[in-house]
């Protein structure tokens, strides 16, 4: 695992993850890693979802400078229906600059693409269209091959899980992919001007993705330090990124950042918004906000949040909340909302904001301005309230063939988790719900990716089809890279442990693959097999670090004599060494089904007796002189 | 928080917790925390439930050679029904030396009781025997207050959860203690010798309890180690501690944990019987095994895992698993059974090891010896037998009213967590439930603490009483300091999410404190109110450590302009100088209800619209030329 330095000061983690190897599938040569297990074990390799990108291909020769190769360009030019034109010159503000000497900015992307693609004059490229159109598009053709991680189509697959009415199918076929676009049960998000993404696809019928945020803040961070991040959280796993920054050099660090990702990039418009006018949230305008629209579209962002569901009317329900308004946008819009007296103008100009994306297609991630920020805040007015505009807002968007994902809580205690999921399956008409967590429960910072992991895994199960990642971090500070890392593997396992409670039909291979390896003792393949290889091998050899332990058959937990897994193989071994049948040592009478329900009879009948005992006792077990003068 | 040396070369963490203020409640002196608010907050103390005994009371002199006060001897002494007698001789096997000169052991403790306590002949001091005939004693009295964490009884809770059939109280009575463990649905673990013991609960309504696991094994860890552990995992919160040593001095070690411990100590009889036969389990006999129970119930045990489920006929149902056996004291006896071709003699001697734990009061914890070890062994035959036997047993031990709880999974994949809890209501007659865990994916070694966190927050939510922790360390190696305290917390938070989604009336309390001090920026507050204050101060200083910040109103997450909290402090400001109720600056009009119910209509009516179209155009969203050659 190499560090090239790039011929700036930024430094990408680039090499292979310890023990996968990169492959490239089919005649799209879609993007996934197989992991090679040892010989002894007489297993195939394991093929796994993979979302690093050339980084972590030893064939690719990265250069930050340059960026990606433009994956996608062909496909879009060869629909024959964009243009290219002169893009929106940048302006000082854009990075909040002062003047454009870029005093205080930072070095440009070097290659910059000056002519960006639109629509031609009125038409429609989102993926959504096509797909109602009838087209399959060859994104969507790789993502259907992605989805199925090679496996064979006409294998039988045994089913077993709750998906609670979805409809993940044993095999992915890319008309399959075709017809959840159409309907608007998944997105594929995919700027025309970000043709170096590795497509995929949100929906409650692929497998459950995940989202890390990065972008620095006026308090913390640099462009260098974000694009490691970037490349350090696909590395281990995150499907979308969303470049959050708030600080200085917004555009810049966007640039460089989407030039670099082979996954979608999501922003938050308004937050550059907000630093064009120094902060003042009233000084926000629609033309403000339309124009750095058009700015980032020209750049390739592949989905928005916007907030319009932070209506005026729904303000005053915040009020009277623990934790008011978390949301970074939602507070933005509220405070402009009160200091107009005027209707939110996302909302207002709703369907020119789709305008826009519909020529680009960028898919709306429609903002949780109003998600609830405390337990006590969960399941709200004021969160249902916008969940319903926020239905009302798909459908519209809808209307213009624009894609749309759901964004949703928060902080919820695990109880109301699952009215979240019914409400928004109702009202939003099944688009892809994508969460924050949700927090179960609030007392515990520093430990929030665990919190929200509890949170995350239900509401997956039930139905979200991305979770955006908590780490560490939340409510204390920015996340540094150690953070992001840890918040991906987290985020990562609680999506795959949805994937296994739905059913997926390829979620459980490799969690069989790695348990097996455990049970051989083939450590280097537990590892490797794992999510993290390198901290899963670091704690091993924290006590056991010699290389002759790799294949050992115990580890320091409980040494060689106490080895469950060891002395279940001197089992194994002994009965066949006797020449035994599994059961051939019992002796001839009850078999073991037989003797556990003559212990489930028993148990059953002692819980009769015992009742029998409460109630000739007049329920309560008082034998004797029991005095009640305690009670 | 001074480490104060003993006069060994043990050293354990003394000192209050950051924040809290030990407090001593009622005519019993119950042990709890109160966490002082800052008092610009005009808020209360915030009492907490507190597991950390008399280490974290500035009051209390701490002297590990002489361990700790005897809390309840008066009370044991007092019930007239026990007779001190000459101890077991220690033997050298006991601690796996060779001869009696103890060379290659450990300094034993000094202070040991020569003559323990045990019930006259033929007596019974198990709680459930006085709570049988009525009897309400000091135990359950101090259960009572502690559960109640000093809340008012007269005071009306919102309850808001839904527990699935529990009968959590709004406010515990002595009475009510008395009638759980009555009726067998709650355990008051309390051996005779281990006065030391702070009285504790585990039942299913009362606060669901966390256990945290130390001990040595062959390869690794020492004597000093295990009790700075025992005095680490207690200080962030565990309600009891098991002590799984299988290396060296194990009865040393353990008359070490059990003089220095305010909580309950559980053991696996089987490990140092296993010991004591060099490690051969085929040389085990009842006579070893009978003779090792007295040998650590006179220490003061106060908890047995017995395996007595895993039956000789159930063993083969375990050959065809992933993971075969994972229990250790499961493997081990099924080792023997196979090597004997007879039934266990934990099964056949049953009955008579439940006349000693009577003599004692120590608890069952029916061993789950075919838990699951994989996702793909989950809720298998083996597993379902062995339960169906521990219902058996159960009834059994209540027979002779001795307290049991009955261990659970493992490996649980979370659409099967859901039917462990079912079945085990019904066959163990509500005896307390106690997993580990369950994890939820097999995929990542090195943060089972989480994949087994969401496992256990939810069969906590479901029922369970007792959740055992699982650190970062799991198939990997022995935990260290750092694991156990990040399984402690972690398992805190899981336990804490479960009384939450149960309506626990106390649990919430805590949530909203910590909850409006993060909305006032009382960063003090927040820090001193979470489960790990230090954690979550150290996390917010890495990017802002100075004192001002603590009183900002933004941390680095957001900074000053962008933080959401801050924004809508502003809003409410605005709203309040304009003299406006929250609501007054709406327009004459829809109320905020109205505005939602409009939207939500619009959202249902767009989705029958869309149903419409997709019926009229045969359910395919064709509109146009599109081909189906790509199907």
């Amino acid at each position: 695992m190499a560090d090239v330095p790039a011929r700036t000061e930024m430094r990408v983690t680039t090499g292979p993850i310890r023990g996968s190897r990169k492959i490239h599938v089919g005649p799209l040569k879609v993007a996934m890693r197989e992991i090679d297990l040892e010989p002894s074990s007489g297993e195939p390799p394991v093929r796994v979802y993979d979302t690093s990108g050339p980084y972590t291909d030893p064939q690719a020769r990265i250069d930050i400078m340059a960026g990606l190769p433009a994956l996608r360009r062909d496909w879009i030019m060869g629909r024959g229906d964009v243009e290219e034109y002169d893009a929106r010159a940048v302006k000082p503000e854009d990075n909040g600059l002062k003047g454009p000497d870029r005093t205080g900015g930072v070095q440009p992307f070097p290659n910059v693409i000056k002519r960006p693609l639109r629509a031609k004059a009125g038409g429609n490229v989102s993926q959504m269209h096509y797909a109602r159109r009838g087209i399959i598009t060859p994104e969507m053709e790789y993502v259907a091959e992605r989805e199925n991680l090679g496996r064979a189509r006409l294998a039988e697959y045994i089913r077993d899980g709750q998906s609670f009415g979805a409809s993940i199918p044993d095999y992915v076929t890319p008309e399959f992919v075709r017809d959840e676009v159409a309907r608007g049960r998944a997105i594929i998000p995919s700027n025309i001007n970000h043709p170096e993404s590795e497509p995929m696809a949100i929906g409650r019928n692929f497998l459950v993705k995940i989202n890390a945020n990065i972008g620095n803040s006026a308090v913390a961070s640099d462009v260098a330090a974000e694009v490691d991040k970037l490349v350090w959280s696909i590395r281990w796993g995150a499907d979308t990124v969303m470049d959050l920054s708030t600080g200085r050099n917004i555009h810049d660090t966007r640039e460089w950042i989407l030039r670099n990702s082979p996954v979608p990039i999501g922003t938050v418009p308004i937050y550059q918004a907000l630093e064009k006018v120094g902060g003042v949230a009233e000084d926000l305008t629609w033309e403000i906000f339309r124009d750095t629209l058009i700015e980032q579209a020209e750049q390739g962002v592949d989905y928005f949040t916007i907030h319009a569901g932070v209506r005026l009317a729904y303000i005053p329900m915040a009020a009277k909340r623990v934790t008011g308004i978390v949301s970074r946008g939602g507070s933005i819009m509220a405070k402009w909302c009160l200091a107009h007296h005027k209707e939110s103008f996302l909302y207002d100009h709703f369907d020119e904001i789709t305008e826009i994306m519909k020529a680009y297609d960028i898919a709306y991630s429609l903002g949780d301005g109003l998600r609830p920020g405390s337990i006590a805040d969960a399941n709200d007015e004021a969160q249902f309230s916008e969940l319903y505009t926020l239905g009302e807002l798909t459908h519209r968007a809808w209307k213009q063939d624009v894609q749309a994902m759901i964004e949703g809580p928060g902080h919820v205690p695990m109880h109301k988790i699952k009215e979240n999921m019914e409400k928004q399956l109702q009202v939003c008409g099944e688009a892809p719900f994508y969460t924050l967590g949700p927090l179960t429960t609030d007392v515990a910072p520093g430990y929030d990716h665990i919190t929200s992991a509890i949170g995350a895994a239900q509401i997956g199960w039930y139905g979200t089809a991305m979770l955006c990642y908590v780490t560490p971090k939340e409510h204390l500070g920015l996340p540094d890279r150690d953070d992001v890392k840890v918040g991906v593997v987290t985020y990562k396992l609680a999506a795959h442990a949805a994937d296994l409670a739905k059913g997926h039909p390829a979620a459980q291979v490799r969690d069989d693959a790695l348990s097996r390896a455990r049970f051989e003792f083939r450590w280097r393949d537990q590892f490797n097999l794992s999510l993290d290889p390198d901290t899963a091998e670091q704690y091993h050899d924290q006590t056991l670090p010699a290389e002759g332990a790799k294949t050992a058959h115990f580890c320091s937990m409980c040494g060689p004599k106490f080895c469950s897994m060891k002395i279940t193989q001197e089992v194994r071994d002994f009965a066949a060494k006797k020449n035994q049948p599994a059961d051939g040592f019992l002796e001839a009478g009850l078999t073991g089904a037989e003797v556990a329900q003559a212990s489930k009879d028993a148990a059953l009948k002692g819980m009769e007796e015992m009742s029998k005992l409460f109630k000739e006792t007049g329920s309560e077990l008082y034998m004797g002189a029991g005095g009640r003068d305690h009670d």
